[in-house]
């Protein structure tokens, strides 16, 4: 292995975030459930988006934000994903871009716009999220620059993308390449994974040794593995992989590597104000400990602050200098 | 005068606001004098969005955001305004809409694209406003609803829209569909004035009579009158208006209508994040405050708390229950 030029580099939706708030009546009256992802069809987003009340965009994409607190953290952070020659496509690469990640997939000449998801978030902070995922599942292994991912120390895969049968090809192709240089290849977890047949192909990958570095939280892990009681998917799981790491919101979270198990509480957090983006922070957090060279105790406690300080305001990505919250 | 079916209709830019966060000498740097507004050319307006860092985007434009703080406090309002044909106009026409103001124009089907305005908030909470005004500067006449404009108790104008030709003639002439059906006249001054021969075109409306409410902050009313001290200001305007309201601030506003003068203090504000909509929001308000038949005094508090509101967050819109604030 040489040495890396990138920390870390991600392949992940591109999508802009479309904020709203709203009541429990609103979630129950288009059939919503709490907390949930949907992917939407383009005249259910519009039907949706008719609905809401008005609303804030700001960048999103699961893999996104985690690159986006990479960068806040101090990282060498790249990112591919697929947008749209659109106003959407050039606010995430202007937003990307800004926070210092390398981000350089060419916009989609023609084809469906910039993905939008359309979050509604409660009042007890809880955010449900529909995805409209547009160009984002566009993604080809075209997009992967090989010098890039075998530059990177940490190659950063995501759930959401695993349904769409092209940009899940890309992924494995990225996790080949990396493995190729010697890197790390880590995948977060995504809800999607419980649409019929994902499971058992995330299962597979799994089995089959892509994966170095997993995240999930727990009920994604529950539904992963199938075991109900959470110390049974961690010794599921953890054998696997070479690192595991589960998050429980407000009980902490818990990472497995090499026979080793360590367990934080949450971060501590004043008003919480929308939960959007708290596993994406986390992410970040952890990889960024593990790139520094913190023991596990201490990948888990950074992950805990960069997801404490994202839930504290609307929108996925930190507002906060996560490099004073976090000293790494 | 009949009864009107609507409150207020308002004719401003349609415009969504790129809200980033930036210190002192990033303003430096760029020559952008702290609390002023620009126009911006497209290209001018690309480079200093490159330089920017990551933003959020909500919908904007000084008189839009007078109708949505006009519908948030319970009034039936409406706005005119020119968006494009493209994502950022739908994000515009979306937001308007969702908050019960009536916006009916169409969208341009070519030219330049929805307009907006590049916002850089420093940490002491002051806004510095980059407008490319894009399709918003291409409104003319025929976006006119003259049924909507004679049925509105009030016209309420936007100061920022005087400068280009063909707004500033739709404008006049809603002006004259108003005062046809004995309705009131509004204008909003903007720091726009400011450029050169603005002044004195502002000055001979009102000298002709046009305006029966007219709104502006202390340097604004300074600069269109040209004297230094607020008294001359307010001696100067009070007599060629019906209502003059002069907002200052920290320092509260004041009021003047047939001889009565009032002045009330700011309301209170925890923390102030970003002053952008503050007069906006005064405007709102106080408009609110006529509408439901409040003396100079209770319009003038109904417009500070309102302003109040919206300086405590990101964003010119308001976030919070208005009408729990206002008590109309």
């Amino acid at each position: 292995m040489t040495s890396s030029e990138l920390d870390v580099v991600a392949i992940g939706d591109a999508i802009v975030d479309v904020i709203a708030t709203c009541d429990d009546a609103f979630l129950d009256e288009h059939r919503l459930p709490k907390g949930s992802m949907q992917l939407l069809s383009t005249s259910a987003a519009d039907a949706l988006y008719a609905a809401m009340g008005p609303a804030r965009e700001i960048s999103g994409g699961s893999a996104a934000n985690s690159m986006a607190g990479a960068a806040a953290l101090g990282l060498r952070a790249a990112f591919i994903g697929q947008v749209a020659n659109d106003q959407l496509g050039d606010i995430f690469a202007h937003d990307m871009r800004s926070l210092g990640v390398q981000f350089e997939t060419a916009p989609l000449a023609e084809g469906p716009p910039t993905g939008r998801c359309l979050i509604l978030v409660t009042p007890d902070a809880q955010r449900t999220m529909n995805t409209c995922p547009g160009a984002s599942h566009e993604l080809t292994v075209r997009a992967l620059d090989e010098h890039l991912i075998r530059s990177a120390a940490v190659t950063f895969l995501e759930g959401y993308l695993w349904g769409p049968q092209s940009p899940r090809a890309a992924m494995l192709e990225a996790a080949r390449m990396a493995h190729a240089a010697a890197r790390t290849v880590a995948f977060t977890l995504s809800e999607s994974l419980c649409i019929a047949g994902r499971r058992e192909g995330v299962m597979g990958m799994i089995d089959s040794g892509v994966i170095d570095l997993l995240f999930g939280n727990e009920h994604e892990v529950r539904h992963l593995t199938g075991c109900g009681d959470l110390r049974d998917c961690l010794s599921a799981l953890a054998p696997k992989v070479g690192t595991l790491v589960v998050t429980r919101g407000a009980q902490g979270a818990i990472a497995v590597a090499n026979g080793e198990r360590v367990e934080v509480p949450a971060a501590p957090v004043q008003n919480i104000v929308d939960t959007t983006g708290a596993g994406d922070l986390f992410a970040a957090g952890f990889i960024a400990g593990r790139c520094r060279g913190r023991d596990l105790r201490g990948c888990l406690e950074a992950g805990s602050v960069a997801a404490a300080e994202v839930i504290s305001h609307f929108g996925a990505r930190p507002e906060a200098d996560l490099r004073e919250l976090v000293s790494l």
